[in-house]
């Protein structure tokens, strides 16, 4: 459905850090790799051909909530999921589940929100309308699956 | 003071992304830069010494909104300021200001809630007080220095 | 066979830099993710269980020859084919190849030199001799696979 | 001297893996940090004004030795030195020193070779010869500074 993709990754060494967890950061890269794999699904990438107008993607927001930790080579679900589209920008959330765990666990949930923008000639970028080519594939995701929270954990 | 860091990072070629701003990700390890060299200023490491009880801060709770884009060799202030001191937990925001422009502007705001942690003999987490030792020496910023905010940008 | 191992991965938009490509680094990245899908492939985790003495595999070498560029969303095979077995050290090779030209491409060649080591209970490692149930599972790669290499590009 | 710099890199969290030291992909990054604070210094940007031809420099080839690991907070002296400089490519060695021994111990050298490139309209690079301007300021470090090496360690 063109409101929600579920990518598939395995944490690598480099993700962690010395308190051998999941470095926090990675996961705002393994949601943007969910975000990706998405638009890709959707026979789209998230980079504009050569003949396209070049649209960009930069995120005005992000955040997330970590539930449990991730380890070395945990199998991680990134379920992405449509929460809002405007004019000129797109809303996800962003679930992930150890797969390893059975069941598997909820461990984190995070948003972001990027805005569709152009590049300007000097290199700036520019806010602009979402492309109707793209903008006409996407849904939102329906109310009861963005309701739903991870809970628990070290809170 | 003991509520409050600046700390000052030059976005490096590595930071950045193809879109030629700074990957979205690296601003949380600079929020986390700002954030240990904070304890450093009070005399204290965010990694314990052998003889002290092992403490750690994996984050619960992370985000960032972002402002303008920050670019190759921009020179960056981040401002933290202690925003809440629970018995297990800190709370911070980070001010992210861009210094090579005159006057220097507001590029991101971020928030980190990290919570304190013993490793278990298993390599588990627990959340624990925080030392007595650290706390005495952490305040609370004034609420207005809180208060005031990034604005503009592409949103 | 047990000295060589295929792992594919996919360009990612953080891997990029500002000049359009992978960075440099992320290569190594690369190279130590199929090293430790070769292990598991062995039935072997590069992260000892907690019954075995700890064992880990810092590198004492490294290099990378950069042929050709990846750019975002290339997907990359990386060959790891093992160069060397000493009693204490493993060396590998790894050849890139872009699988989204046809036909695929040679883009860089690197390999890596690891030691085995073991924790000391003061944190520091020390050199140890590869425990027997994994280096009998090991191989060293044919020479006339070692020999061939990338050749053309940028230089 | 325009044919040596001395960068100084404090290890951050980020930097760290969970076997609890510096990640050996980073000193790659850490290389690049030097390299661009030597160009700044001799009044250079790595990256071209908008005025100037567009100017890179991929990586054709990069490698370390690592000899001692290095820790969280560890302060870290990248030491450049310019070893080769041919008309289309230079190279450098690079020393890291950890500054917190006393005396400073010598933990890893590395060396990268990257080559002048100009970004064509399709966005491919075509290696180029070194500007003249920036070719006359970078000088090759005198052969008794290029020889000596690191030692001991783990290998």
């Amino acid at each position: 459905m063109p409101y929600e993709f579920k990518a598939i990754r395995r944490v690598e060494f480099s993700d962690t850090d010395m308190a051998g967890i999941m470095h926090y950061s990675n996961y705002f890269r393994f949601m943007e790799t969910a975000e990706h794999a998405f638009f890709r699904s959707l026979g789209l990438s998230i980079v504009s051909s050569p003949s396209d107008a070049p649209v960009g993607w930069p995120r005005v927001r992000a955040e997330c909530d970590f539930t449990l930790p991730l380890y070395f080579e945990d199998e991680v679900e990134i379920h992405l999921l449509v929460r809002e589209k405007r004019s000129k920008s797109l809303s996800y959330i962003f679930k992930f589940r150890r797969l390893n765990d059975s069941p598997p666990r909820n461990v984190a949930q995070g948003a972001v929100t990027a805005v569709c923008v152009t590049h300007q000639p000097d290199g700036k970028m520019r806010a602009c309308s979402i492309p109707k080519s793209l903008s006409d594939r996407i849904q939102v995701a329906p109310p009861e699956m963005l309701a739903s929270r991870a809970g628990g954990g070290l809170r």
